[in-house]
C-alpha cells in the first residue's frame, strides 16, 4: 500500500489554515483584544436583496413537487450560461458562447482541478507572488520537483517575479513552460496587465504552445479601461487561453459557492479539444452546481442585480483607497489597490511574518504575509478593502499609531 | 505541451451522459411518446418541509448584515459534523467523532477525488457491477492499465464478479489490491452484504494494508438487521476503512448537493494519517460547503426531518416493491429491491443495451443497461424506485405488455 508521497512535500498547512490558527490561539489568550480581519479575502456585506429574493424563489421551487429539480446538468443550466455568455463576453465582444461556460461551485476547485487535464511532465510557470492554489494543486500531483526550504521554491516551478522593481510586470520566462498561471487582478498585489502587457503573454502561449491558465476572479474591479475584464477580449486568446471566473468577489457569494471557467473550443493541444476533456471530468467526478446558487448567480445578472452588486464593490473599493491612501500618507510603500480589492505594502526591513505577528499583537489587525504568496512576496503584506468601512478606518488608524511611528 | 492522455484511454462518454443523449434524441423523434425515467437515480419528491424552512432561513441569515456567512470552514461547520456524529454513528455505537467528519457538496464528488490519496501504483479492486465513477476517476489518474475493449475490463483493476450465480457476495480476490471500493447497498445491484460477509472485508484489509472505500450512499433504505448503515459498525474498520455518505437519496438533496465523508484519525497508512492529508486537500482545492447547505443537512437531522425522510424513503421503497414484485410476476429473475431503491433484472438473451433500445421504443420507459456498471453487469438492467408511485405503475404495466408477452 502506497499513499500519495507528493502531500508529504507540502511545507505546512495551506496559508489561511495558518493564519486562521494563529489568530484563534492569539483570541484565545488576549480575549480583550477586538481583532480586525483584513487578513483573507472574505467579503462582509450581505447578499443583495433581489439575489436573496431569487434563492427563495429557488427554495420555494425545490419544495414544491411541480417544479421541483434534482440533479442539475453537469455542466450547468442553460439560463445561466446564456446569460454569462451574454452580459459578461459578448457584450465586450468576446465570442465565447454559452457551451463554452462551465458552472462549478467556485473559482478554487477549478483552479486547482484544471492541471489533471495536462501530463504530469508538464512545467508550470506561476508570478511570484501568487495565490497559493497553484502551486500546491501541482504540488500534489507531483509536477513541481523538489522543495528548497531556503529559498522557498520547487526545481520545476518557473517563477515570474512580480515586484516593485518590475513594476509588478513579469518578464518572459527564459524556459519555456506548459502551463502559465496568470492572475489579473493579480492576488496578492492588487496590480495588473494592461490589454497589451497581456497579449505578449497570448502572442508567447501561442508560438510555444502553452496554455494560459487566467484567473480572473477580480475583474469586478477593474476601473482602468486599459485593462481587460477577459482575456478572451484579446486576439488569439481562443487558441490558447482558460479563464476562472468567480461569484464571491463580485456578488459576494464566499459562502453561497459559485464560480465558472470558460474553455473555448478552439483550445486543442496534441489534437485533442481540452473543452471535451473539462466536460468529461464534470461528467465523472463533479455532480453539478445547485439549482438553488444557479438561481442566484442569474440574478447577479439581472437589472437590480447588476446595480446591487456595483454598490458593493464601491463600497470595497472605497475601503481599499482608505487603506491605500492611509498607508501611504504614513510613509508605507503601497501598490495595488486600484483595480482590486487588495493594497500591497513594503515591510521594509522586516520579514513578512514579522510585521503579521507584529500587527496582530499590536494592532489587532489580520492580514496575510506576503511570503506565503511566494518567495518574491517577502517583505510584502497584503490587506483587503473587503471589511466593514468602519472597521477599515479604524484598522488603518490603529496600523499609523503602531507601527509608522515606532 | 503534453496533455493528460489517460482520459483518452476512457471508453465512450460518461454512462449517464450517453443515456441523457439517447433518450433526448429519441424524444426529438418521437414527440408523441410519454417517457417514463426509471434509469439515473435521481429523486421525484421535492424537498421536505422542514428543511425548505430551514433553507429559507439560512438564505435569510445570508441576507441579513448581522448574521451574514462568508467562507464556511474547509472542513465544514460544527453543528453539521456534531449532528453526523451523534445521529449516524454514536446512535449506533460507532466511535466516530464530529472532527472526523468532512463535509462536502456531495458523495460523486468524494469517490472521485478521494484516489488522489495514494500512489499512482495503487491497484484497485471494484465490485463488477458497480457506479462507474470508481473506475473512471482511476481511468483519469493513469492507475488502471490498458483496456480491453473485447471484455470491458482494465488491466490493473481487480475485478470482484457480483452475479445471481454467486448470490451478488463478491469472493475475497487471487491478487491483493491496495484500494478496495465497496458499495452497500451496492449499485446498481440492489444487494446487500450483511456485517457478517462484510467483516470478512474488514479483516482482509487490515490483514494486507489495503483501504476499504466503503460508498454508503444507500444505506437509509436498508432493512435487514444483519446489514450494517455504516462500516464502522465492524470491529477493526477504524484501521481500514473511509466511508462516503449523502444527502441524496434520504433526504432528496441530488440537486441540492450535500454529502460527507468519513475518515477516523486512525487510518494511517506509510506512516502518514488519510485523515490529515483529506484535510489539506479540502483547504488547497476545496472551500468549504455552503452555508445554505450545510443548515439544510442539519435540518435533515431534526425531529420533523427524520419524519419526513422517513416517508419519503417509504414512498420510493413502495415504488422499488412494485417493480420488483410486478417483473417478478411477470417471469424476470429480479433482484435487490428489498435494502435498495434499486431493482436489477437479468435480461435473459439480450444485451443490456438491445434491453435498453427495446425498452425506450416499445414501453417508452428508460432504464440504465447494466453492461455500463461492469463487464458482469452484461445481460442485467437496473430500474429505480425514485420515480412517482403512478408512473411507476404505468411503467410496470408497459413493461409486462411489451416485453414479457412477445
Amino acid at each position: 500500500m502506497k499513499i500519495n508521497h507528493n502531500y508529504q512535500k507540502l511545507p505546512g498547512s495551506y496559508l489561511f489554515s495558518t493564519i486562521a490558527k494563529k489568530v484563534a490561539d492569539y483570541s484565545r489568550e488576549h480575549k480583550e483584544a477586538r481583532i480586525i480581519r483584513l487578513g483573507i479575502g472574505d467579503v462582509t456585506l450581505p447578499i443583495a436583496p433581489s439575489i436573496v429574493k431569487a434563492l427563495h424563489e429557488a427554495v420555494d421551487e425545490m419544495g414544491d413537487a411541480a417544479a421541483f429539480h434534482g440533479y442539475a446538468p453537469d455542466l450547468g443550466y442553460a439560463f445561466l450560461r446564456e446569460a454569462i455568455a451574454k452580459t459578461d463576453y459578448q457584450r465586450l465582444g468576446c465570442s465565447i458562447s454559452a457551451d463554452e461556460i462551465f458552472i462549478s461551485d467556485g473559482a478554487k476547485c477549478d483552479c486547482g482541478n484544471i492541471q489533471e487535464l495536462f501530463s504530469n511532465e508538464a512545467r508550470i510557470a506561476v508570478c511570484d507572488p501568487v495565490y497559493p492554489v497553484y502551486v500546491d494543486s501541482n504540488v500534489m500531483a507531483g509536477r513541481t520537483g523538489e522543495y528548497d526550504a531556503d529559498k522557498g521554491t520547487w526545481s520545476r516551478v518557473i517563477y515570474l517575479p512580480c515586484t516593485k522593481e518590475n513594476g509588478f510586470v513579469p518578464d518572459l520566462p527564459k524556459e519555456v513552460p506548459d502551463l502559465i498561471y496568470l492572475c489579473n487582478p493579480n492576488n496578492p498585489t492588487g496590480t495588473t496587465l494592461t490589454r497589451k502587457q497581456l497579449q505578449v503573454w497570448v502572442d508567447y502561449a501561442n508560438e510555444h504552445d502553452a496554455v494560459l491558465l487566467y484567473d480572473a476572479a477580480y475583474e469586478a474591479y477593474i476601473r482602468d479601461e486599459e485593462v481587460p475584464h477577459s482575456i478572451f477580449e484579446l486576439p488569439g486568446a481562443r487558441a490558447c487561453a482558460i479563464e476562472f471566473r468567480s461569484f464571491s468577489k463580485n456578488a459576494g457569494f464566499t459562502g453561497v459557492r459559485l464560480g465558472f471557467t470558460v474553455i473555448p473550443k478552439d483550445l486543442i493541444r496534441e489534437g485533442v479539444s481540452l473543452h471535451t476533456m473539462w466536460a468529461r471530468r464534470h461528467g465523472t467526478k463533479y455532480n453539478g452546481a445547485p439549482y438553488i446558487q444557479q438561481k442566484a448567480g442569474l440574478a447577479v445578472y439581472g437589472e437590480e442585480g447588476q446595480k446591487e452588486i456595483q454598490e458593493q464593490i464601491q463600497y470595497y473599493m472605497r475601503n481599499t483607497r482608505t487603506i491605500y491612501e492611509g498607508l501611504k500618507e504614513a510613509g508605507y510603500a503601497v501598490f495595488g489597490g486600484v483595480n482590486s480589492p487588495y493594497v500591497w505594502l513594503h515591510t521594509g526591513e522586516m520579514s513578512s511574518w514579522a510585521f503579521f505577528d507584529e500587527l496582530l499583537d499590536k494592532a489587532h489587525v489580520v492580514g496575510t504575509p506576503g511570503s506565503g504568496f511566494g518567495p518574491e512576496g517577502e517583505h510584502y503584506f497584503r490587506l483587503t478593502g473587503f471589511g466593514s468601512y468602519e472597521d477599515t478606518v479604524q484598522a488603518v488608524e490603529r496600523i499609523k499609531k503602531t507601527l509608522a511611528l515606532r
